[in-house]
């Protein structure tokens, strides 16, 4: 039985470690200074572990991210391509990304900026109206998370759509799939939602080409990483008006800098990577669980294919 | 075939009576300056006519509300009391209700107007988490829009429970009714709704007793009327901490006088009495149900009972 290194990048993992002991007390669970053989290391629980420290374990059986996103991991060039990689799949976490994108999508389209706003005047225009029938909102990406938000939208009683890499049959959502369907769902939605893992083929897809399609006064919701948007694209789409608002919760560079220009760009609405929250009870179950599987041979819960990239 | 009225007090009437003469060409319905004859009118559809009017038309068979809410028609001390009186009922008000309180509760939930107060300051604290199952919703009012906004905060995976007059049963859903349950249920609630009407027994009902009852920190939503809360009970429930916040759409007089001291109290959410929109094209399909069925001798849908007050 090796050692369970858990490594969050910036933060203590000590309560994750207690976390873990309190689940399972026969798991030699160590943070990284406290691990002297890197070959009894057997399981790696990490959030961005320094590119390079993967392959220093001969013996490894496991990467688990603590992220639903792996993007994290298979960035490290040196990665050791024969350990499987997992990321989290939690019911907790598909509930908290509904109710960031819920806030933002009603945010925008009640308006709630503007109505703010009207309060320095202490007085409120007439004949304000909702009309929550033109509210489509566009899903890229229809995993775990973005099934989850589609039917919420659905819920509140506004149109909903989706677009994956493979076809897909939802029961009750318009399903779009490639280039075509990338095209087709930007020019029908009033909100776009991106729910995708970053990879070769995502990165950079939230960009200019993409906004023109999309219908005037729209917004977008990005809640994949901040490698999907072409940042000077959506500052260009806001001015012109294509876009009304964005909802930001992840950046190029994570916590975004205090010089940057968003900060002070109140038709977009920020948030620190906050959308979905990982629970450490929970979330610590699926890690104990894949534990158990990869030491019984099984194969862990949300494995991802490095290939395809998620 | 009688005149149908149509009038809403302080707004121009004529995008209403156009869209009823588009749905029932037949119909002869005007403004309040256009009835030379008081005896002509059959049918009054009306927000807040001014008290003494409906008496004034001796072959009235219908006071139909241009609201969910009809206390604005039996606060007249000289309404006809054998002339029956309806309000709106529409899956459309429901909707836009159910937008209006998730937006509120995320809001409050989700801290938005910290984290955008921490903008300014352009960096963000670590560790923010958002414990959505200590959410709870009790909802004040099980009628057509109180049993909507329940439903919808278990949607969201937050606990609700709710408050009637009557004892009720309904599916997954706790129900209290009467003064202790009222009581329980705001013990509870780490948010509470108000979508009762106004009567005698309700007037005032969001009071400091209520408020002592509930969590340190709590959200309170007032979609109900401005005569259901007590002003400096509610802004020295805010000073002490009890409540954390509060969303008012509805005021003891609206629009919101400009001296108000809710306006520069960023504690409090304001909304002019949109949370439920009136849809001119569902609610005239509504109306002109109702007077088919008055003239058919039918109970109009929405029948209130004067006595119970709602
Ligand atoms: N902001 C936050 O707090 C936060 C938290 C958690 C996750 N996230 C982000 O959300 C992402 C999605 O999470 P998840 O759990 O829903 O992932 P998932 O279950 O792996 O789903 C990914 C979805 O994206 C689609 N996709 C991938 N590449 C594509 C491409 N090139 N073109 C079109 N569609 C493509 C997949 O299509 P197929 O179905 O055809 O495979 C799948 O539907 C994560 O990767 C992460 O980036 C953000
Ligand atoms: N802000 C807005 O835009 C807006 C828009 C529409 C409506 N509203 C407000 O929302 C209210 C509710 O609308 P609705 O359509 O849901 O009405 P509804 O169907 O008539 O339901 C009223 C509910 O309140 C309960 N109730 C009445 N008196 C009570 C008392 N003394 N103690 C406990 N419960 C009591 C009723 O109990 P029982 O079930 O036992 O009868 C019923 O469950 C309206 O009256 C109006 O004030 C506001």
């Amino acid at each position: 039985m090796g050692v369970i290194l858990v490594h969050i990048e910036g933060y203590d993992p000590a309560p994750w470690i207690d976390e873990l002991k309190r689940q399972a007390p026969d798991l030699d669970a160590r943070a990284r200074p406290d691990v002297d053989d890197p070959a009894a290391v057997e399981v790696a629980i990490t959030w961005r572990l320094p590119f390079g420290v993967y392959r220093t374990f001969p013996n490894l059986r496991l990467i688990q991210s603590m992220a639903a996103g792996v993007d994290h991991i298979l960035a490290d060039p040196e990665r050791p391509p024969r350990v499987p990689v997992a990321r989290v799949v939690d019911p907790w976490m598909a509930r908290s990304m509904v109710h960031h994108v819920t806030l933002a999508v009603l945010r925008w389209h009640r308006r709630m900026d503007w109505l703010e706003g009207r309060r320095a005047t202490a007085s409120w225009p007439t004949g304000i109206v909702f009309d929550a029938d033109a509210v489509r909102v566009g899903v890229l990406g229809l995993g775990n998370l973005g099934q989850a938000v589609a039917r919420a939208m659905q819920d509140l009683g506004f149109e909903a759509a989706g677009w994956s890499r493979s076809p897909k049959a939802i029961d009750g959502l318009v399903c779009h799939h490639g280039p075509d369907g990338l095209r087709d769902l930007a020019a029908w939605s009033s909100v776009l939602v991106c729910l995708l893992p970053l990879t070769a083929e995502t990165a950079g897809i939230l960009n200019a080409g993409l906004f023109a399609l999309m219908p005037e006064g729209s917004l977008l919701v990005n809640v994949g990483r901040g490698g999907h948007l072409v940042e000077d694209d959506l500052t260009a789409a806001l001015d012109s008006g294509r876009l009304a608002a964005a909802a930001l919760d992840v950046f190029g560079t994570e916590p975004l800098p205090a010089g940057h220009r968003f900060w002070g760009d109140n038709r977009i609405y920020l948030t620190p990577h906050i959308a979905s929250e990982i629970n450490p009870v929970t979330a610590t179950r699926a890690f104990v669980e894949n534990i158990r599987r990869v030491r019984a041979g099984e194969a862990p819960v949300g494995l991802i294919d490095p290939a395809k990239g998620y």
